[in-house]
């Protein structure tokens, strides 16, 4: 089935998919993103996210392309188009084409484009040994609420972390607390069982996976702190893991050079994921 | 003479030029650029634009597309075949396609686009009233010296002096002190004649235009500090301006509300303004 994508309109092959040169979201990062997980053939949060793109696009007072509901039709036609049932599709919007020029446009019709992959559980390797992540400073601009494609000092951390044989890159604020991963959340366990995340704001953004993994930590009884937790607190803490729509719900046992608690996936991070996996079979919106 | 634009090896009608949706100067703002004034058919400070572009790549980690003295024969047959002779010669590389994943591919070519077109004069009504400025919070990343198309904060800003009428807006930091605008430098001058702007370091772009006129002011016997100014000290002064490769050296005569000096062009900024304009006419380089 050869792959393609969804670009400002048409279906068209994915080698030859396409924006102008002028495409703001090319000059300028003038735009946003949404990644939603494609789990045993349903759409996980759909709903969640679609909410957040909206808020992305009116902070930064974009349009949107098209409906809401159109927009499902197209994401499901995309996954249709290319046979995925376990992976993700991609959503891009940006303010659109006009003649370079900071400011915004008076007339331009928002950019949308969506591809979708299937992807590969994570490993058992991975799984059983955890996460590595090193840590650098959050260089980062101060509205990371948005889900803007303006992703460069993620994709420096990322490499940070790869050159590290690490999985993430935890950023650290100047203050010395952990802001978030370069495109995950960032949780740890406390010794007397407690699941700490950073509160959200305009220094992290809000996962969808972290909003949906705090009312299942609720439900399940859990005791959660939505708090800044500093490296220090990190590198003492009994468990760690890390959230995404691509990670789900992944232990972390090593920061930086120190083991997490007994350098091995922690148990209660492993319940969670669990009940994780367990909430998008049974929770997830069939296309 | 129809448009044309330069993308990836190719001139191509500018209608038609396009780049892969997965350019990571699309998915991820993973890409620099310069603006490169043409003046009377002459390229101004063309090397030390291609000094900047080089450091803002190797900063990035991000190879060459071509080797200079081709970048220069590009730029050259761009302009020729558009026929531009006062305006702006536009680069941009980014790190190339690849499929979408933070850290940087194992192997991609960097990808070269360059557009040029043919500008106005400032209206003599501008150059009469001079500027305003409007200010804003600082909310940029912590390496602004590098010359990414992670414009993001820099389009909202100048989108709020836009919206106030004004021609720029000047980013203040934390403490208080102007950063730089969001397209140009910022610089004031004293009740007692010294010419004050920013160091250069990773809060502001080291902008050419900047450069220059340093060079300028120096040799002309002016006394020049590169110091932090605050926004207080801003609104006191008696003289202020802005530099950019298309701003040249523009007087502003308002910031937010309050009138710079005496409300009219400063003195010293029209001396400036015209050895800089000397400058360019006798230091370009022809093409």
């Amino acid at each position: 089935m050869p792959r393609e994508a969804f670009v400002n309109g048409r279906y068209v092959p994915h080698a030859q998919a396409a924006v102008h040169i002028e495409d703001r979201g090319y000059q300028f990062a003038d735009g946003i993103y949404e990644v939603v997980t494609l789990h045993n053939g349903a759409l996980i949060d759909e709903e969640l996210h679609l909410d957040r793109l909206e808020r992305s696009l009116g902070e930064l007072r974009i349009a949107m392309p098209m409906s809401r509901a159109a927009m499902k039709l197209v994401a499901r036609e995309t996954i249709r188009r290319n046979g995925v049932s376990n992976g993700i599709i991609y959503m891009q919007i940006t303010r659109g084409v006009a003649p370079r020029d900071h400011k915004f446009p008076h007339k331009t019709c928002p950019a949308l484009v969506m591809t979708t992959r299937q992807m590969k559980p994570h490993s058992a390797k991975l799984l059983a040994e955890g996460a590595k992540v090193v840590t650098v400073p959050d260089i980062r601009w101060s509205r990371c609420d948005i889900k803007s494609i303006s992703l460069l000092p993620n994709v420096l951390a990322k490499q940070a972390a790869a050159e590290e044989g690490a999985y993430e890159a935890w950023q650290v604020d100047a203050d010395g607390f952990v802001t978030e991963g370069s495109s995950t959340n960032a949780w740890i366990v406390t010794g007397d069982g407690k699941v700490v995340t950073r509160a959200a704001g305009h220094e992290i953004l809000n996962g969808i996976t972290r909003i949906s993994l705090i009312k299942l930590i609720e439900s399940q009884g859990y005791t959660l702190e939505e708090r800044s937790f500093s490296l220090d607190e990190a590198r003492v803490a009994k468990e760690a893991f890390i959230t995404s729509s691509t990670s789900f719900v992944l232990p972390v046992t090593q920061i930086d050079d120190t083991p997490v608690g007994n350098g091995h996936p922690g148990i209660l991070t492993g319940k969670l994921r669990r009940h994780y996996f367990d909430f998008m079979t049974s929770a997830g919106d069939p296309i």
